[in-house]
């Protein structure tokens, strides 16, 4: 009789993502009017010169190996792209194309964290990190913001305090995934200083930098900081070009970690499609249009659901600064994978129970408003009376 | 002062993979006469009708998230696929797509071995291999067959031998990269026993089952494992297909592993972009005739390679009976890395060094001959003042 995974016993432990597991039980039922806004994703296809992109790199055959840490002049673009969004100059050097954010992230931990290791991560956050972090030997701790009146805040000195001998790096992802909590450049800037006095890495997910509501971007740690710090901001082409079903992401480092990157990659998944790669290039070079204008939609999503949301007497919520998700709490609903599962059943919604980012998300719900408002509005309505 | 890498010591020590350095060392040089034969691909870019489902997929809006262990269709192909060339019966609960064999390399890796474990590996063998347990933590213990006159054999109490305490996996690549050595099926049995009766994993990189020169297919761990045995096997699109760049790859686990595996694609790469795997899901379907193409043309190849380089007096090779490299010892040349150098710069050609592929691999040259006739005789005509 064979134990049940009879592999290493912190990978056949690893908690599933709890998004998954909705998502796997909403489709189960087959019911074809669910309205799924459990992912972080919208429902508007990739945009047509992107994809003609992609469809033009097939048919000229860029089809075979390519370098490891992309293609030189999507670097290039990449390096301009960051310029224009956050007026910083980062070399080529320090840039490196990953297939999604998520491989970023894995690849991040990988040079980081094993066992016996921490990662400070604050959280509510998206579970992916904390699972990269075990998938490679480490422990994260997870640092909760706390809601209030002004929306979630971060008390520093509560994650200063996380940090101890173990501490590897720290990860911060703003605008956040699901809280939408966008940290001032003042905090980044203090956070900084501390990882620099301390030793450690801060590991940023900005993935959200463009979905903002107050201001062109969201700050970036590239900012506040030199290009040796001990800094790696992650990114993602999915959420900015709908472009989730890609996988295509990027990262900017010290440039002294580029051999270690060159190898990682290749032990990886040996680089990007190059033509998935031409449609980034294409991206970043004729998207903005399309950013400016997923951002405007899921402006008006936002006040639309938040609207509708605050009508329901049991809801808390507030409008999330930056991302695109409503993460709101029912009263009297504490178990929230439970409430997940009858709104799919109950009204055909689909959305990710609040247990799944971790310390301070239990009890909420997160819906994704990155939706035609004709959907959402359905969903709303089909929601209320589960709510109510 | 920062330490050079200033991360885990293990991560930052990886070497690099020498195919990937002198592919960059022979790119660094501009030369636009270079015939790259380093690589295991071939000049022939993906068949059209393989492209076009990519390109349908594109334009049919296939690119949001996706299921983490491929789309049913595609599974269901690669059962019916493994049936028709192996004459095994795999349901589909067994097979898991992934972004590549190297992804399903490094998932076997974190799967099977951590900090302490070993994983004895045959070699010559590819690089990546041991890499990857590397990053994982693991040690891999390379066992090499040996090269005598009915070419490479590998010694199974050897391997056996090898086996100790810490052992979690024993890892082999038939038909192999880069000695074409074919593992026969009673080999297989025996090893496959061995295993069952000390609770080893074994991982099989089939990747070259179709490109063999005395059979149809070469024989698989599929037939001779049960379903429940601790049998990984990792195939891949790339060589089939011509498909390289793609990113594709499926491996076939224990039905008990798919929660783990649902678990770790999501968390290295959240799975693999539905265009690309209707691309796969074409070549299964309609991508036979091709494979019996690259089959007659990779013999005609390697007859012409092994008339060339057998003529050269300073050359030892022999014809190997899968995959499609010459790997072949030139005398008085024991430094595989400075003659592959050498190579580049006076005759233009680029080969692997033998030292990328571990013990035994030394003091020979790996020459991928999937190319054309053509390129392949300019390349021996070029090198051979160099061999001679």
């Amino acid at each position: 009789m064979l134990p049940e995974f009879d592999i290493r016993p912190g990978i056949a432990t690893l908690p599933a993502s709890p998004i998954v597991e909705i998502a796997n039980y909403g489709r189960s039922l087959g019911r074809s009017d669910l309205i799924p806004l459990w992912f972080g994703e919208g429902d508007v296809p990739t945009p047509a010169p992107i994809v003609e992109a992609g469809v033009k790199g097939l048919r000229d055959g860029r089809v075979f190996y390519t370098v490891q840490r992309g293609l030189p002049e999507l670097r290039a673009a990449l390096s301009g792209y960051l310029g224009r969004v956050h007026g910083v100059s980062v070399p080529v050097e320090r840039i490196t194309v990953t297939g999604s954010g998520m491989q970023a992230i894995m690849v991040a931990a990988q040079m980081l964290v094993g066992p016996g290791d921490e990662m400070a991560v604050v959280s509510p956050v998206w579970p992916n990190i904390s699972a990269a972090v075990g998938v490679a030997g480490g422990t994260a701790v997870q640092v909760p913001m706390t809601l209030g009146n002004q929306g979630w805040t971060l008390d520093l000195e509560a994650l200063f305090a996380a940090c101890g001998p173990r501490t590897k790096a720290i990860f911060v992802n703003s605008p956040g995934n699901p809280t939408g909590w966008v940290m001032e450049k003042a905090d980044m800037a203090r956070l900084m200083e501390f990882a620099r006095s301390r030793g450690l890495w801060v590991v940023s997910d900005e993935v959200y930098a463009r979905l903002v509501y107050d201001r062109p971007a969201a700050p970036s740690f590239l900012e506040v900081s030199e290009p040796d710090d001990r800094l790696i901001v992650i990114n993602s082409f999915s959420k900015n070009w709908s472009m989730t079903g890609w996988r295509l992401g990027w990262m900017v480092t010290p440039a002294r970690l580029g051999p270690v990157l060159e190898n990682l990659i290749q032990f990886s998944n040996s680089g990007v499609a190059e033509f998935v790669q031409l449609a980034g290039l294409t991206a970043i070079e004729q998207g903005e249009p399309f950013v400016a204008e997923l951002v405007e939609r899921c402006r008006a999503a936002r006040d639309q659901v938040m609207a509708i949301l605050g009508s329901l007497p049991r809801v808390r919520v507030q409008p999330p600064a930056g991302a695109f998700y409503a993460f709101f709490q029912v009263e009297g609903e504490p178990d929230s994978m439970a409430l997940a599962r009858r709104i799919i059943d109950e009204a055909g919604v689909g959305l990710a129970p609040g247990t799944a980012f971790g310390a301070g998300g239990d009890g909420a719900l997160r819906l994704c408003f990155a939706s035609r408002l004709e959907s959402l509005k359905t969903a709303l309505a089909r929601m209320a009376p589960v709510l109510s």
